[in-house]
């Protein structure tokens, strides 16, 4: 008798917090993105699902001139990590493959290698350039906007994964950058010092214009 | 003469600011909720009340398994304090209540005792208890995420308000997230080592399942 | 016998976990200032007692012009705060008492009356005021950056307490920016319309000189 | 033959990363608006014209009071600055022109000074006033939310940019804060001690009522 | 001829940016720590090695009660990732073991299993309990401050790697603030409901005290 | 009399208030670095001259490859902005010169054409060139990270301003990043698909090695 009404009673207070709590805001792709990441989906129609994701276990298409597959898990495929300020992807290195240099321009990432070994480094804004041949288990940070790149350094397919300082990190690699659009062949000749002729065979083989 | 034209002049300078500043964003309910808040109601249909609260000044139910009254002036019951990083929240702890052991995810809190007795502490990830008895004017502080509780220490019904670093903390009340919902026994005997028995015991007290 | 290495097991986990964890950043008043607040004391001699904090429990010199006590308990005065992003102060106005017109440059501010009645309001940059008479438990919130008073409203001592957004939200109040140092008076005629001879009688007031 | 393979093989790195990337959050002005600015307009109808701002590049009205032109380029006129951080506005003083004492809540200041001489200063928490004559290439940093000022310092028009670490910094200006609007003229001399008939007087000069 | 010229003038450019640029802040355990984090090396004598760590590269000692080894690799072990909000850990749960229930007070974490089946799940403040069974290559986010558990769910050692948004994202251990430390028992029944016996049977496993 | 009396008075209204805020953190270039900045000079010794910047008036040297001047008054220069989260700097483009392509990995930046015409451009992660003709007066935003360039685009010197959503928001030029340096050729060429023999002479224009 006693404990009916203790149950009872329990209720007032949790029809209080109930109400006035959220802990998270898993991306509702359909709504407005802001500054900061997707709108939240309601959080009664939020199941584990969004919470996991399982687009890395295998890996990717490496059909590509890098012999290379990043299969990010970020805000646009992972929508349990918006606006929690961390996300991750899964690199697949093929045999003489490479990760060109890139930049990521929101955010710093640690590399963990699982399989195989990866030369790994970065340029920092003083032009110093730090290297380092990496093995399984070891890990490596590039912080935040930095150049850097990985090859792998020898024997079979090396796998290794990132991890984000945001969930959604941008990707900006070099090469496209500047060889897979529009961007005129007289500017970056202008604005790298690559010589024209240079600029222009490595534009074919991306196939960029101008 | 002169002031009529000079009171002309101030209009163009006016228009341009008065155009170009929000300094607010209260919360607008029927829009989007991103991950740092509600979207803002339209300032021209913002007024005082929406910077105002009512509803901490009586006591909440106290009809609960814990003598106590959470009311929070977070941003989901007070629209003003949206995207502003601070908020409120109103505790009356009866003879012989207490709060439970709880954290805020998102936010540190102040806590000031206004009348009564409160014995209040924390657990830091240190595994170091900082527990201590607090009387009407006393202020302590628990940092974010950390396991808190507050008890009523004797005599009458003690009130006390909560001052938190963001306009949404969370809340996650230990005995609620372990034994009011879904959450299977067995798992938590086994993360908790809190015996298989008792755990059933206390989920039939909350009317958890599994 | 069991039991005895089991307890010596857990041994290795916690000298892991034990020493790579800091939850909180309690102020070394010794040691450098920095743009988010003060070095932390080492854990190893933090007490309770920097948690909690004894100087709001009574009322503070009201002796003054404006007929008001104001008790910050930020970083300065209450080390537990550093780093937290929260912290709170008391107001005690006087019967005619008045908390003049004043900004905190890096915090918003939320107003709890625990005795009284206030006259509060603060000023968009819309150039709106909005201005509301309060009651014990009333609570209202103050943006960022945004010039803001309180008034006794009649009848005795109001009493009240204001939660921030920062554990050091700055206080400027207008009136001893202007007029009680050496900020010159032409220019505060030029840049305010305040008749020059009206600057020179408050500053009078308040000490303040040029 | 090996090239056509190689371009088509570029095109499953590109697809992925492609799809999964946003470097800005131009603002979508229909759109609803979020505690820390604008939702995204959508990349693809993005173009250069949205990262470029005309609007400073001349004079504006300068019939005011303050024989001051402000134009800012804040992310309400400049919708490529949304969720950057940054802003730029220009200042126009003529001749015996004065930017009148503001605030700006949410945002530092850089000021630049292009053309003729400025006396600009603010004033701190401390009641310390920071006054300094600038010309042309000087530069003035002035925190956030603090009382400054700028006054044409003798000389034809000076001209400055003022940056802001936001691009929304909000502008309070003094004046039109107390005098242009409905604030009652007993709660200013309450909280200010400018004399009841000077508020009056200078209410009157900028149409405010009460 | 011309080129000799060409590279001395390099220089003067140079030299500006060289000494006008920091990336990173390389942990200094040997100076004050503050809210954000340790105060940075000298980058004259930052090395690759800062940033590069080996500690992952095999398992720990799981010869704990739990059957688990977490190693991780926060900026107290790793210090290359001061500062740069994000670090990375490794897990390593035997046949039977349990990373006991716990929170991360000021991070948000994605888990990603390399090796073996683990039952993972987090709480919600809203009591929904979000538990998945996750295989090799699958990812499972837990938003900050939540309690999360992982269980080895059959076979052999499971591996799994967690990567979170600080770079000092705090561990605390249920068991551990519980039970593990001088927190009287008394309390920790008053606040939990746990019978009293039983808080001091589970005490004693962990050598807590009171 | 009665004056005497309130001004004594207002003393200990002052003395509280006076020592509870810091509304800036001047650059103490003698105490440790932060990861958000500098320690702070202490307040007492602060005078209006930390706040002026003086470096910026005239042109810098632009007998370099590039015929450019950069002259930042980021917070090594300018100790005043430290913290605040904004910075400006000076570029003076000669005829026929080019600021090469580079990222600035910790800030947007907004540039403000004040003399000339100038190409002005960036690069999206989404591989979209947008560039524009700028003239005085012009204004153009470029988000953070990503790589941009500008050039005189005919005419005498171009002179123009660029601010930045921090204090210290990093410079990696990337011809400095590849060429000039001991990054391994081999890994330019192998990340960047830049022929060899091109590597290796542009390696020498800018006295890189390796």
């Amino acid at each position: 008798m006693k404990m009916i009404l203790t149950i009872f009673f329990i209720f007032s207070l949790i029809s209080i917090s109930h109400a006035s709590v959220v802990d998270f805001c898993v991306a509702d792709y359909n709504a407005p993105k802001t500054p900061v990441g997707y709108s939240c989906k309601s959080p009664e129609i939020v199941t584990v699902e969004d919470f996991v994701y399982h687009g890395l276990n295998k890996i990717g298409n490496t059909s590509n001139i890098y012999k290379v597959s990043f299969q990010p898990a970020f805000d646009e495929q992972f929508p349990g990590v918006n606006g929690l300020g961390v996300s991750i992807a899964r690199l697949d290195i093929l045999q003489g493959g490479v990760v060109p240099l890139h930049t990521h321009p929101d955010a710093s990432e640690v590399l963990l290698v699982t399989q195989g070994n990866i030369v790994a480094g970065f340029v920092s804004s003083n032009k110093v350039a730090y290297i380092k041949t990496l093995h399984k288990g070891d890990v490596m940070v590039f912080p935040q906007g930095l150049l850097h790149f990985q090859i792998n350094s020898g024997g079979n397919t090396a796998i290794a994964y990132t991890s984000h300082s945001s969930e959604n990190p941008g990707v900006q690699i070099l090469d496209l950058a500047l060889f897979r659009n529009n961007f005129p062949s007289w500017i970056i000749n202008a604005t790298t010092f690559i010589d024209y002729a240079e600029v222009k065979r490595i534009k074919a083989l991306f196939q960029g214009s101008d």
